[in-house]
């Protein structure tokens, strides 16, 4: 028997966004594990077994894949987007590093994949084509104390920004903070995006200045993506474009 | 004749990592534009005419490709990696901005693929598994002090950083100094990685501290990856694994 155990990412939603050496693990694979919404993705086959497991359960479903890949398994842990950014393959290694010494000489590899902010900046033109930062806004693992204080930081930077789970029906409140302290800290005519469902059939994006943005326009689906001060928009008879110049001068 | 433009990421190297959408375009295409070792990872077939031009002229390929597309031609315009991360769709979008109005209005998209820092994360682990920035260190397009402003500011976020360009022959002294800030502003045991053409035949992934590390360390086939204060290493048999956790205590 020998197990092993692939960390992967699904991209965004489209089957055209996932890379052939994800769906080529796929096709190996004896179990597939992952939140509901993700393992629904992948199509069922005789000698695969999948199991689906509700969010939040993210050291429990690490522990159940290693245990299998321990046991002989072929095991993919799925994710969308990347696995690496704020997904999976974190959790997975937390487990790994507390757990049982045997868990670390384990064939583990982790399988890139699109992440949402560069297929939301791809659709909207190249808003992310400068410096920039990517904040996961959920404040269920760090204190929000330290979400401002990258904000202010990321601002003063003049970074471009990418902003994941910006908004929970628990905690609706974190995402009004945060347009709040861009207030304070960028001009009013800075550009931002909410990009929802990005390649899936209910793709949505909108683009706002700062000053008409608001909470609503955000959910827990939603990458939004805030321009540095250089990003411009390019107005046109469809969708505006929206791109961060390469150059910034002296 | 109803041209089209599409500005594609080849991902980092490999084909596994070349999603199939842009396998898609390149299929359709009339003519694939881009720098000469992006162009050369594009098969030769009848009907389709490739245009190899050299670096830093960005610019004049893109206003190349417009005019193709203008006249009518299905053009791919090639970058490794995704195209808007540090690659050829801000020169298109800065070309289209301040060109011929008809040139909105074609129909333009841009495909997103794997960067480089997702494909060097996934091969490291996951030290991009917590908030993180993505610098260009290349002073040809900003200014010296803006690059220093960002990777102070940066390292007071305790942000997970990725560097790409981070060292040329021509600009030595540049990654130098990008050593020297990080010293000032993180501690000696702050884990670096240095990740050179991952996903092709001549990979190579090597892990320092800071107080270890040195400039010729990365050169500009590198993208070279800095943990935040939080990110950790698992010691085993074969290459370690370095990941950021997800939580981040009070």
């Amino acid at each position: 028997m020998s197990g092993w155990l692939r960390i992967v990412g699904l991209g965004p939603g489209a089957e055209a966004l996932v890379t052939p050496e994800v769906t080529a693990v796929l096709a190996e694979a004896t179990d597939v594990v992952g939140y509901i919404p993700y393992v629904a993705r992948v199509a069922e086959r005789p000698g695969l077994t999948l199991h689906a497991s509700d969010n939040r359960v993210e050291i429990d479903r690490s522990r159940h894949a290693l245990e299998m890949a321990a046991d002989g398994h072929r095991v993919v842990v799925v994710s969308s987007g990347d696995p690496g950014v704020f997904a999976m393959a974190s959790a997975v290694f937390e487990t790994v590093d507390s757990g049982p010494r045997a868990w670390r000489d384990l064939d583990i590899q982790v399988l890139p994949g699109i992440t949402a902010m560069l297929a939301a900046a791809a659709r909207a033109g190249a808003p992310l084509g400068h410096d920039f930062c990517c904040i996961n806004l959920s404040d269920n693992l760090k204190p929000w104390p330290l979400i401002e204080r990258r904000l202010r930081l990321a601002a003063q930077a003049d970074f471009a920004m990418a902003f994941y789970n910006p908004r929970s029906k628990s905690r609706p409140e974190g995402f009004e903070k945060t347009l709040q302290i861009l207030r304070e800290e960028c001009e009013p005519e800075r550009l931002i995006l909410f990009a929802r469902a990005v390649s899936r059939p209910d793709e949505a994006l909108r683009i706002a200045h700062l000053a008409e943005a608001t909470p609503d326009m955000a959910d827990m689906q939603t990458v939004v993506l805030v321009g540095s001060s250089r990003t411009r928009l390019i107005e046109r008879d469809g969708a505006p474009i929206v791109y961060t110049p390469r150059f910034t001068p002296e």
